[in-house]
């Protein structure tokens, strides 16, 4: 792998950026922003070697990584692969999978493309916001492999493990409904408690001086990007729908508990929770 | 300021041991716990110089530390209150503060006691989670000082201040609507996420490989411990019912504009969210 071309310079293709180039030196990155002013700073902090137009970024890569927001996958995809040669190898690193599947299973050439989703992020966004070690440990999950190539799925992994990712593989399907649990549901948790304290404060100017680390975790997805969130959200609907539905009602029992004033069940409801300690150490 | 003793010993009056030998390393302290296995891990861990028992604690001090679950502090206060001389003093650090001011408002001996709530803690209890510098930068609630000495009130503050702590002030019943919104809500928003995909963990074993370093810190107060946080829950029920009302009107809000597509609103939500920024940087 010469040459690997990387579609947004934002927070996950920024990152990609600097991964490469930590971790692959002898590797060629070229980046493609429609944004004139992040890729000029990505130029600048080292992220790509030089800023290309979209046709040469997909005529002259071994590797194109689409890193564009969920919404622009679909249209962008199929347009690569039309002119897409054999040994080349597309990936996207998006946090919703149905859709794009969906857009590519009847294109000639669906089998160099490998749906991937590198299971890192950060509440900021950016190139000033990408990190090289932003994948390190962490989990790359492979969706619908049976229909890439296995050249093609192999050059992916060879590039996430230089990263030190390890490897998870789901169908698409499953994968949106397990980030719906794991990743979108948190972000509604957050964005709603920020609304809920942010309103308060109108009244009560004092209220945020008493915030102090525990607040800071919980709302600390409040800051993300509404330009990444909501084709997010538009993609996922259905499965966020069902997973905020189901943390509502988890919420109403803990509102409803207290009503009752039955602390017995709420403490039992408490070490519950704590089972988490299981998943998080 | 020559003996302090501190009653009960788990992570805030570890804490206060570990941050006294750090600050004011001339000053003994005693502890007191009535779980004995704590007591002697505090001792131990050099949290206090001995272990005493309530008497001596209470006869020797010059400042007395109540840190024990906020449903204890109304019937110890004003027990060890009873006792005290002129030139004691004796402040609790409950995360609730209505019920124990109201439990001693009429006292004899009223003025020694300052009513204050360091604002600091982490999701984990007991000695063994005690840190010399919990309180670092922090801010620490004075509440209703009007009804403390003022050689009381800057006994407490000396202490705090060598901690490394700011300070404000509030009324008792203002601090405990403020905690309900700066902290209180937070657990409520992190149990219930936590149990909502711990109970899909059942059917979709896969699920946690993906959760990635947002889900971490959303979940993180998850693992708080049900012994101090139901005492809270149960003193602060009615401020924390209202919050919560609020909450899962705002998240219920997200949940129908998903269900009518409304991502125009969906998306300044978020940006209203974002503002965040600004408190937690």
């Amino acid at each position: 792998m010469k040459t690997v071309s990387i579609i947004g310079l934002g927070l996950i293709g920024g990152s990609f950026g600097l991964a490469l180039r930590k971790n692959m030196p002898g590797v060629t990155r070229l980046g493609v922003d429609q944004n004139e002013k992040n890729a000029q700073k990505a130029l600048e902090l080292g992220i790509v070697d030089d800023i290309v137009d979209e046709a040469e970024a997909i005529r002259r890569a071994d590797l194109i990584i689409l890193a564009t927001p969920v919404d622009s996958l679909a249209t962008l995809l199929p347009k690569y692969l039309d002119g897409i040669q054999k040994h080349q190898t597309i990936i996207d690193a998006g946090s919703t999978k149905e859709a794009v599947l969906d857009a590519v299973k009847n294109h000639s050439n669906r089998s160099r493309y490998v749906a991937t989703h590198p299971m890192a992020g950060t509440e900021y966004s950016g190139p000033e916001a990408a990190l090289s070690n932003l994948f390190e440990g962490k989990c790359c999950v492979f969706c619908d492999i049976q229909n890439s190539d296995d050249a093609a799925v192999e050059t992916a992994r060879k590039m996430y493990r230089s990263m030190g990712m390890h490897f998870s593989e789901l169908p698409g399907a499953d994968h949106d409904l397990h980030v719906a649990y794991v990743s979108h549901i948190s972000h509604i948790a957050s964005f709603a408690l920020a609304l809920t304290v942010l309103a308060k404060e109108k009244e009560e100017e004092q209220i945020f001086e008493l915030a102090s680390g525990g607040f800071g975790s919980t709302v600390r997805l409040a800051k993300s990007n509404p330009e990444t969130w909501i084709p997010i959200f538009r993609q996922n609907r259905d499965n966020v729908l069902d997973v905020l539905d189901e943390y509502i009602n988890t919420v109403s029992r803990f509102r409803s508990l207290l009503i009752k004033q039955d602390f017995n069940t709420f403490f039992q409801l408490i070490e519950q929770a704590n089972e988490i300690r299981r998943i998080i150490g």
